[in-house]
């Protein structure tokens, strides 16, 4: 792959993973207080992790905000503010919120960074974990500091698959793709959160994640972390307003491609 | 429900407690290094994960003949010890084998004490998450010391289910119950342990646990949590043979007993 240089990536880097630790510090507190929260302000436990979803996303816009006030910003709860310096912030504050609200870890901050349409930075934490992944075009992909590499050995029978899905997709579509990866000898777990379950493609934990229905602020940091640790993606539509409208997902380890594109049907 | 007392039950469960935390202490230390161990030893991911589930399984059997010499056991590796006492500890060293090899932190250490066929204590540590989930009949279920006690409010709808399904059961069997639960208006998450997920039901983080086909150790810590939770369960054949083979496995809160037993055909 030859590599353009795009100024200020780096740095870009470095402050969305700064961000990312602060974030998750921030969705962290909340998450352990939860259940004082629900009976201290007798909402019901949706209000409350919705209340720190837009305090985490408020956090991120303004941190980039200050920094780099003419890069865009799409939010999961704000929606899009556009920008002037070609550079777009997509954010998911907290992914996995059925996790979150109850009582799982398996929730994480995604932030990713568009440039020219393509994902260039991809940073996720995962705050119960103490992880955090970071990567950006042609720099690789870390796991707390650590270089990520895909082995082209892991293959959907001997390594397991990540699998998602949202009211959007039919009971029938979920039934069928959970029965197409198990007669092909594959193996599913879901965590609840598709954007960590992406990290851990990064990570060769899971060597695919496959969901049908998914917006740009869930899965563009895991396509980021998953092409620089050296596997592949199904192209998101980020270009104009497939932006803000949901698509098929699909990121795989190099040895999995075939047949997940195969029961993904792309 | 009245209670009959059995004498050394509190010591039992205290043992059990101490034991779960030191050999989830032996499998974390294992998880941390299983990489370094797969280079250093030669050997592939699942020798190392099989190494360390003998190590952890022998440590629990020793701890125990030590201070009960006169207690059965039946562990996942070794299988069945007869005792003399009337009580057979039933234990699961390493559950979720598959997330443990593949970096993944829903693994866990499961330990339960049969009497008289029922389970009378259930300790269940998940060495990464840093949880201690116990119970013992007639003295509730903690999880770090914290009393847990089930919402009769939550059910399939509001709440998620964990579900399970190992090669016993077919491709078609599993994309049925993923349907039906569906179709019902739930929605599943499945993390890799059937014993963690177990746990998580005593804990109210997910409504219900249903799994096809699981063995004792997997089950019966879990089971016992549940039920001192304030849950429900599906009995598992633990007197004669039945002990050492599989069986439908369902737990719920008691919100959902109704959905979940339709589902699962119990």
């Amino acid at each position: 792959m030859t590599l353009r240089v795009i100024p200020g990536l780096e740095a870009r880097l470095a402050l969305a993973e700064a961000v990312a630790r602060d974030a998750g510090a921030v969705a962290l507190d909340y998450f352990k207080r939860r259940e004082t929260l629900i009976i201290e302000t007798k909402r019901d436990p949706q209000d409350v992790v919705s209340i720190a979803d837009r305090e985490v996303e408020n956090l991120i816009r303004a941190r980039f905000a200050e920094v780099y006030p003419g890069d865009g910003v799409l939010g999961e709860e704000y929606g899009l503010t556009p920008g002037t310096s070609g550079f777009t912030w997509v954010i998911d504050p907290i992914d996995g919120t059925s996790p979150f609200v109850n009582g799982m870890p398996n929730w994480c901050v995604s932030i990713a960074l568009l440039h020219d349409d393509v994902p260039v930075v991809g940073v996720i934490a995962s705050p119960c974990h103490d992880e955090l992944y970071a990567a950006a075009l042609g720099m690789g992909a870390t796991l707390n500091g650590k270089r990520l590499e895909l082995s082209p050995e892991r293959n959907i029978r001997n390594a397991v698959t990540g699998i998602g899905a949202n009211s959007h997709v039919s009971p029938a579509t979920v039934a069928r793709m959970v029965e197409e990866l198990l007669e092909a000898g594959g193996n599913f777990i879901r965590n609840g959160s598709g954007a960590l379950m992406l990290a851990y493609v990064a990570a060769g934990r899971l060597v695919g994640y496959y969901e049908p229905y998914m917006h740009a602020w869930d899965c563009l940091a895991g396509y980021c972390l998953v092409r620089e640790a050296g596997g592949w993606f199904h192209p998101f539509p980020t270009n104009g307003e497939g932006l803000t409208k949901g698509a098929k997902v699909l990121a795989t380890g190099p040895g999995a491609i075939d047949d997940l594109r195969r029961i993904a049907g792309v």
